[in-house]
């Protein structure tokens, strides 16, 4: 059976609720739900205050690491003299491993771990709690480690477009055993917003470019050194150069249902990722423990600026 | 272009080494580099002596929550009376919070995360671990949660195939934008073995089925309390009851590619998940705290008794 192929729904279609700027729930159920268990979260509407705790949230920045999201947080804290960035801060989601939260003001952070199914998981529960919360005109930021594509290491890319293995801007979605696609378009003036901070700043290299995203690490990027590898060096380098081609500079595991599911929930959205090699010139992350913790930062740090310039702090 | 179907690599097959028993890598390219990183377990074969560490390791227990692997390997201390349970145990990979790894005595304990390119990463490098460790006759048994299809919450099943979301027992793996199938059978008697400890424990019921899994959460596996849902209940009810139909007893995100990857390198694999929930009643996981606590403890107890009858200590 052929794939059906649904429209994107964007921001300037009326919300669900009517209101512009509103989070978008595409599913007509949950109006009738007398509590809804966020469980990955472990927060519920009959047990948490929703507005209360996420009403005024307007940022919300996800990454796979947890400890780089609390980082991210009280590097925020700091940038939006909210308050020091070496005290702790709590952990909303404390009451399970599967994910970790932080609040700072308006900034939400929120880890998301590796791969498509877990940032999957991690997005249906976060856009029901916004919708929840009653929030509106929000913007959803990945903020990544990638492998560079023809590009130096520690180069940051903004994603115009996450693309397929197959480079097409396709998401694959499995619906009771049939399969739907989704478009992977990402905010175009959100994205050049992002790269103009990253002039600003004028402390690393930062791209717009076609982002690969890809359902494992090794064999679905051309690796030559995990357990399994059924290719040549030659293909693989035929591959990546192919990708470069078509104007993909990085590969990550996450963008391609980020950008599918803030479409259909009227979420703007960007991903950007911090490159930790040039996938061109090999395939370990070798680089020395410090060098990669400074590149980890550069994501951090521009949507840090963007944040302050939206506040009216730079 | 059609998917290529891989055969799959049996254990009674010579492996790389040539011994039996050991582990096979499938990637002619790993003996020409002179260092391994394995950069998610932050552990390089150039900094970490591996048959040192790892030589004697013969069970290897992996689950998606961090929390629940440490208070397996905890349980198993205390088992197999190599210390006490309430001791704490270190984190083999404290130098990253991707995945957490804790050994004791022959049994290895690794979380994974939740979904199918989060734990790919993971065995991926635990097969190279493995490997370059020098370990022969390793058996790997994935202990984990899922959702029920016609049995009661609580239920344990083992895992006879893993089927994708058309109920085929087959695994799709990119390659180089192509797509190869491969196989998704596990150890029929090793899954019989811990069915038969499962009677002598006597203390929940356990049953042999099929397990679907899946890519997602919410709609991949049907259900009415995503973010985003295009079907109706009884549309959900048919696919879950056509699941049970073709033999399927649990859903859960891991086990597909576990059992490639596992048959692929030669290793004896199983899968025992406890059941959360009954599907066909219901979406939420909302029973108790407690009670869910306990059900998590089910496969450990019947993965710890089957350790214990092999090392003769009951």
């Amino acid at each position: 059976m052929a794939p059906v192929t649904e429209n994107k729904k964007g921001q300037s279609e009326p919300s669900q609720s009517g209101e512009p700027g509103r989070i978008h729930l595409s599913n007509p159920h949950l109006e009738k739900m007398e509590e809804d268990i966020l469980y990955h979260f472990d927060l519920g509407t009959n047990t948490h205050d929703f507005p209360a705790l996420f009403g005024d949230v307007k940022f919300v920045c996800v990454g796979g690491s947890a400890w780089r999201m609390k980082a991210f947080a009280q590097y925020i804290a700091g940038e939006l003299k909210l308050g020091d960035p070496k005290d702790d801060i709590a952990n909303i989601c404390a009451g399970t491993d599967r994910y970790a939260m932080y609040k700072v003001g308006p900034v939400l952070a929120i880890s998301h771990g590796m791969g498509i199914p877990s940032i999957s998981i991690m997005l249906h529960e976060l856009i029901k709690l916004l919708y929840h919360s009653r929030c509106s005109d929000v913007t959803v930021i990945r903020i990544g480690t990638s492998g560079g594509v023809g590009i130096d290491p520690g180069s940051v890319v903004i994603t115009s477009q996450s693309v397929n293995p197959c480079f097409k801007p396709e998401f694959e979605q499995i619906v009771l055993g049939k399969t739907i696609i989704r478009s992977t378009e990402l905010d175009g003036p959100l994205a050049q917003e992002l790269a103009q901070c990253s002039q600003e700043i004028d402390e690393f290299t930062t791209v717009i470019g076609r982002t690969m995203c890809t359902l494992d690490f090794y064999e679905g990027q051309a690796r030559l050194d995990g357990a399994i590898c059924s290719y040549t060096k030659e293909e693989k380098t035929q591959y990546l150069k192919a990708a470069y081609e078509a104007g993909i500079r990085n590969i990550e595991m996450e963008s391609s249902v980020f950008a599918a599911m803030c479409n259909l929930s009227g979420l703007r959205a960007a991903v950007v990722c911090v490159t930790l090699l040039n996938r061109l010139d090999g395939d370990q992350i070798s680089s020395p423990h410090d060098v990669l913790v400074e590149y980890q930062q550069r994501p951090q740090k521009l949507v840090g600026y963007f944040i302050k310039k939206h506040m009216s702090l730079v």
